[in-house]
């Protein structure tokens, strides 16, 4: 390869500050380093993890940065070390990491991974601390340990999963994270049984995702809320078999479930990232086993918080980070999932633009109709 | 037998009004109707949830009413249509049921039962929701479904437990709350596995029990806490390895035992009912994959907070009541384990009284020395 070992330069949407429009400019990305992978992204989604840090709400966000965590490439070069891709492999980066050596890779009980942690949640990377984005020498931090939003981005080799090269970059990019963040919900965290009733509050692709994973495993009813009920006759394609909307009935939206299902859901799964629809969905369970999973990411300083006689009453509260899923080893199953058309991708995808369209992407996102936008990152 | 079919007179020990000392009174005990059984309770314990009924701080509490819910005693008679049970056989009243044809029991997926909830909740006999007790006419509230403050009391059917007959009734008595709901907290709810790190919050006979429960499951390190440093050589003999006093540190509890534990215990149990003991109980599990399970009782209203990060990083919150255990069909297999000395419950028992020092022992409880306060109802 004519730039391995070189430094590139590329185009970025660097978010200088927060909630300012992010600017597209020429970045210099560094070679990876040992253990590191330099991907060329292909195709970029956006998802809501980005327009929080981007809002600035989120108090670990780092400014400058490139944000980005939902995306497909192909390595251009790897670092010293690195055994497990090679430059031509396409690849899914992965916001959460797979050592497969760690505490937590070694549990047997966790698809989190502890190896690289305190390195991307600084926004650098391991083997220096230091970035491997810059703008004529100014650092811009990274994001996720992903960064997607870039044409070039460095990853930690524990942080990428090789994929069938057959797979279309351009769909498979969401198994990056909100797909699979709702299949795995059902499949890994809650374990969703055949003839199980099952509520999922917000229907955008993380619920949808859930309601897919729901019917895969076989549940009997699939109960959708949300407060847009224009969602809800696509929701009907994802699995969903009926609708509440909150906001059409007085009383605690809990009760209204509690009411319908003849003592609760057997799963509840909080795909928006409210505090006080969190509380819902664990009371909305059925006493004695009911489970509920917080899947949405709530607003940082927030808390939830129940009588905890719901949960001595059997209740069980758990929640989820990329569904479950441990990511190396499990996205390219599930792109093989894809290929062999058992899972959906292509039913999320609502837009497709380009990298340097990115602003109006993320304004898209306020829209009930949008669920994932697609960007061309070299178009 | 000389009584059947007829209403006993006998001693009880009535509770008046919230936070009076309890009267013991001559009070007339009705034959029992369809599918109830009367039971001559010859001992008694006390539980931290008759004084909390007592102290009018529970807002479900009905006045005047009979307390009382861990006992063991002798069959006097049965309604129609009781087979399970015969006049002479010894029981174990249990506050929770099991009608093995109810929603829940039937689940597979609790130990809760539905069928007289409605009435027990109310302090009423589900036949013709009216109390099976009275002064003069006047009638008196049961409590739980098990009333055992009283020389003979009424169950249901679904509510008592035959045992062994060869099993001494003074110690087993304690078979009917507090011990089980610590093991089966152990070993049904959380299912803790060899090797397992554990902190038990609340040393008393719960805790303990926890505690016994978690060194059967082969736990390798059993952390037990409590604000009292003198209960912690006695809970060496319950399984405890190691003793934490939250008022020895600055740091949040929480903060302390992920310290001590290299990122927190895989398995936390609160027995205490303190919404910020739970609180913290949450917090000390290890990220990944800690479950806290909730076995205290906390005083109504109060609710327990935390961030939902705490869940989505893998974190699992969980409550129990009794243990998780069937009552029907598992307190006459904790019963045999007992008398095969598998499991302990003589050393729960701290101080034994007669039924007419019953507001001593009340007292009694308060002492940190206390654990188990044994009854003798005919004395």
């Amino acid at each position: 390869m004519a730039t391995q070992g070189q430094v590139i330069t590329c185009k970025a949407a660097v978010a200088w500050e927060p909630n300012k429009p992010l600017v597209i400019e020429d970045v210099q990305v560094a070679p990876p380093q040992a253990g590191e992978v330099r991907v060329k992204i292909l195709y970029t989604a956006l998802c809501h993890t980005d327009a929080y840090t981007w809002s600035g709400k989120d108090p670990e966000g780092l400014f400058p940065c490139i944000l980005g965590h939902e995306a497909a490439g192909i390595v251009e070069s790897v670092g010293e070390g690195v055994t497990e891709v090679k430059p031509g492999d396409h690849v899914i980066p992965c916001y959460q990491a797979e050592c497969r050596e760690c505490k937590f890779c070694k549990s047997g009980k966790t698809n989190l991974c502890g190896k690289v942690r305190a390195a991307t949640g600084v926004g650098v990377m391991m083997n220096d601390r230091k970035s491997r984005f810059s703008i004529n020498g100014k650092p811009i931090y990274h994001f996720m340990g992903t960064s997607t939003f870039s044409q070039y981005t460095v990853v930690h080799d524990v942080s990428v999963a090789k994929i069938d090269p057959n797979a279309p970059l351009e769909k498979v990019c969401l198994l990056g994270c909100g797909v699979p963040t709702g299949l795995g919900a059902v499949w890994n965290t809650a374990k969703v049984e055949p003839g199980s009733t099952v509520a999922i509050f917000g229907l955008g692709t993380v619920g949808l995702a859930v309601a897919e994973g729901a019917k895969a495993a076989g549940a009997s009813r699939i109960i959708g809320l949300d407060i847009d009920s224009t969602k809800f006759d696509r929701a009907k394609n994802f699995g969903v078999t009926e609708f509440i909307n909150p906001k059409d009935h007085e009383k605690p939206i809990q009760q209204v479930i509690v009411d319908v299902t003849d003592g609760g859901v057997d799963y509840s799964f909080e795909c928006i990232g409210n505090v006080s629809v969190m509380r819902a969905a664990l009371e909305c369970c059925h006493k004695g086993w009911g489970t509920s999973v917080i899947v949405g990411v709530a607003a940082s300083g927030q808390e939830i918080s129940t009588r905890p006689f719901q949960l001595v009453t059997g209740r069980v509260w758990k929640g989820t980070a990329f569904g479950g899923f441990k990511s190396r080893s499990q996205v390219p199953w599930l792109v093989d999932k894809y290929m062999k058309k058992e899972i959906k991708v292509d039913e999320y995808i609502t837009h497709n633009l380009t990298l340097e369209e990115i602003n109006k992407a993320f304004d898209l996102m306020h829209d009930g109709g949008c669920l994932r936008v697609v960007l061309s990152v070299f178009e």
